[in-house]
């Protein structure tokens, strides 16, 4: 039996490193990963859509795929743990770019908040339950948007296994 | 007697936690528990406003009366205790939105820091003397703004208890 | 010995933190608590730069003195430890900004994300090697940024000991 702050401390981090989870996976396009934050009878509340865990998935597969790239950059993220359930709140801004540059519906950055109810079901912490709440959406304009030459740039991010993370994949080194 | 590593993780993690329930209650205008946040004498020097907690919140809500919504997105956290005091620097994003969307000082986004000495008093950790330091602020132009009429769009933040935060209150499931 | 979850936990605290000790050296100008971030014979791949670290600090601080100041906003950070070496994955934005104001080389945000090796020698946590993956560059065009007379306005970030970082410097309050 461990000392019940150090065990909060450790279920706090736990949750946090799903939601973590989540954004690399969508990111990356695992959707294996994204998939595996979930339980199984889970469900999410995201923009126009309301479903279950493998619906959401199907769903947002097909989002994605209007996008270039996107980055789900992650913030305060505060966890309240209550037993074998948790509330936990997020904050993000999501960066989504694409072609052409000046189409408005794939140039864009969204403040949001994931409200997630977790659940501890065998040892696993999980989304039970998601509710994706919009703040803002701004618009990036193509006259705004800078590219680099590849001769004159460094690495790029990659939504596959080509992608720098990969290179540094724990247990290789 | 706990081991001393462990414990200033958990006085670290608290520490966070106020900084976050801060942002919590601004962007909610849940005030009570900004105050909570300070300990009874703190002083807050925040742009040009400079004074005890219970001035500074009564400055701040006439401020935020000001916009349609805020996010105060919260990302650098480092958090050095020193016995029963921490010095705590945190990195944030402040972004601001409001009516008529071309007015600049209603859209606009800022970039700060939070410098923070926070003191531990009856086991609790909270802010003693705080410092926002301004990095840039820029204005969010009404033509990138992004407005997805209610019925294309899903949940939205609130300013009140109808949030989705409190749809999953701990305790309550 | 310590229960090696509560190990793995003070491990990715000490990581993430050094993160954000990177952070803070390069946007006050601590070119010393940056190498001190990384082994000595660790190499870092960023941009068109790739090397080692003391060749890195000799190029960053010349990159460095083309702006007035910078911002490196870290969010996402998932740790992965691995015995005596772990996987870090962080995302960020960098805002810089200088003058002239309409100089699109020097007012622009990026998002980035650092994917880090580190490697415990002698009981403290370095990077070993950094790859630096960009996602986007934006630039931020003059007329967005708002400048606000000195008078109307509080605190500055500085790139110096005048920063208000080092009034709360801990042990001397």
């Amino acid at each position: 039996m461990r000392d019940p702050e150090l065990q909060a401390l450790l279920d706090q981090q736990e949750i946090r490193d799903v939601v973590l989870r989540y954004c690399r996976g969508i990111d990356r396009l695992d959707l294996e990963l994204v998939r595996s934050c979930y339980h199984v009878d889970a469900t999410d509340e995201h923009g126009t859509f309301t479903g279950t865990r493998d619906d959401y998935l199907e769903w947002v597969a097909n989002v994605l795929t209007r996008y270039a790239g996107t980055m789900h950059v992650i913030a305060n993220q505060l966890v309240e743990v209550d037993g074998e359930s948790a509330r936990s709140e997020t904050y993000g801004i999501a960066y989504h770019w694409g072609d052409p540059p000046d189409d408005r519906r794939r140039n864009l950055a969204t403040g949001f908040r994931y409200i997630d109810r977790f659940e501890r079901r065998d040892g696993e912490w999980r989304i039970a339950a998601r509710v994706a709440v919009r703040e803002w959406t701004q618009v990036v304009p193509a006259e705004q948007r800078w590219v680099i030459p590849p001769e004159r740039d460094g690495r790029r991010g990659r939504r596959d296994r080509t992608d720098a993370l990969y290179d540094f994949e724990p247990g290789t080194s």
